[in-house]
């Protein structure tokens, strides 16, 4: 249960209204998620968060799919139980394969697994990684 | 510095010394990193951690520069200086384009902030999603 | 469900129960919430951290609702569920308006966000903070 | 070291430029940090981030020491050392006393204790919280 | 609700079995945790996390309830629900007191509301502590 | 460097001397750690951490180094560099040996990676932890 009242369409104002109405345009769906009826309660973050999450997850130098991939590992890494349910469902929607979902998970739990021993050994950045990155 | 000392190719012990040849000639590289001198007082760990992540970053579903991007993602969301730093370098020696980096960082940071949003309202999960992940 | 039972007050030692007391009479509350139940279990636990966290609660420097805003925000990056339901019914009963929460909430998605910006380039800390900051 | 080259002004496009000039005029500071320099190498993000930050920083509901107050408190959860740095700066040069930063870390500390207590116990969120969030 | 659906032992595939009957032989119980049914998903990785967190969690130079209470500390500092159930059960069955799990979770506590004031202040490394670690 | 200046001995204020005094008689050590030299600058805070962590970190149900592993644990997860680093070195010092510290750091690791799985897959929790937990 959320801390406000999920806001559907027919109660939304004009300016709710208007996002919501390029929500479902932009995603070819009839009705937006509860993060967005969550989020209008606060119309000028609906607003924003939406005006700047369109473009960072269009096709650009990388493919959609692999934003969506880069968006659940962030997310479990944080542990959003929200954002791990809606992008996971994202990514299969546009194509994700078991297989492609098998090596994401493994990638991200072998991530975590070697940051904790990486920040538990204190190993020191080696010196080549750095020379090699100020470019 | 880390919390133990880094250990030398020349001062392993020969079950330390396979594993460090057997990183060298997968990589191609002259010497292995930092974390691996680290890891070489627990050989077993060394060992482990070297043999189940060689297959997990090799190519399959994912191409292998997707791969170091999610583990760059994680490893930022888990703040690992160490490891950022390390799966920077290999994602650039593996063909990121600087394009593709602002992109992955621009994905990452909107994914910490509508994590923290939705983390914040506790949006409750759509049943949709569920709904089409049990397959 | 909790990994120990709820002890409630007419199953409550006298230790706890003082400390329930206590807690009832400085909140003006008919009973105690549900963390002061689980943590019921461990006595000694239950009496510091009431005793630690009245006195930093209580009104200084900073006022209450400032506090509890802080402690949600803190809440949400550590992703406690129970926390972030509690502080934000606290908060608003202290008289958070709904045009504070949203201010919060874009403070506290912003914060994730140039959080994880920051710790993914890595960014070295500016000599102008430190040099300010040693008073 | 960052994973970037900081961009000095003298070395900038138009288009960084502008963003710093704005910032330094906004800020009434002589030079930008260094967050904003390494950002530069992605003037998309660049721009993005500054002009969504500057209204969530402005005067509001919540007056900007409060805010920056609660940026600190996320920068620390998330361990974010530049952001810990700058913003404990920000909050100063905004008149943050040390008897109101002492009890800033007052309150982030016991909320990652109590954070922590809650979710090793699992503790139930009480009906009420939810009750009196749904308005 | 999982993002996959949790395989039984009857549809397993003969792969899947033999991993879920030696964990049914290696721990005496009639049937897997639903950790184990999710994971079969994932045949490779069920083998692979299977077959290295045996032996990590034998008995060694820790003992395996040692072993179980640090999973539980990193599982709630991670915020991991099903872990903290799993292996708070766990840690009982192999004879944890209530006295020990008290003790545990204000360690645990503790650790956190120092963390947090460390990484909060900013702490230098006393040199002697790293001094010390070389060895 | 810290956010605030380190308070050495000579420097301190009698409230502040009684604190170091004690921490110095019951470690048995010349000098404090810079945490505390870092926390004399909040003396209250001082006197609250060290009365409420010389209990905890005394022998009880658990031995300290048992305690002193656990606060490792829950450092590297929440990474904190100084207390790494702090309780690695008393670690070694109460007795912990290369053995130990080993398979410390392979289980933390391995629940690190575990707990990214769990909160990946979204395991719900099997009703039988629950059943065994409220006693």
């Amino acid at each position: 249960m959320a801390t406000v009242a999920l806001i559907q369409y027919e109660n939304a104002s004009p300016e709710v209204r208007a996002v919501f109405d390029d929500i479902k345009r932009t995603r070819n769906v009839p009705d937006v998620n509860n993060f967005w009826k969550a989020l209008a309660n606060q119309p000028e973050t609906l607003r924003r968060i939406w005006e700047t999450l369109r473009p960072i997850m269009a096709p650009g130098a990388l493919d959609p799919l692999t934003k969506e991939m880069l968006y659940i590992a962030v997310s479990i890494a944080n542990n959003c139980e929200y954002c791990v349910h809606s992008h996971t469902a994202s990514a299969r929607a546009k194509g994700m394969t078991e297989e492609q979902y098998a090596e994401l998970l493994a990638v991200v739990g072998m991530a975590a697994q070697t940051n904790a021993l990486a920040n538990g050994l204190k190993v020191p950045v080696d010196p080549a990684f750095l020379a090699g990155q100020q470019r």
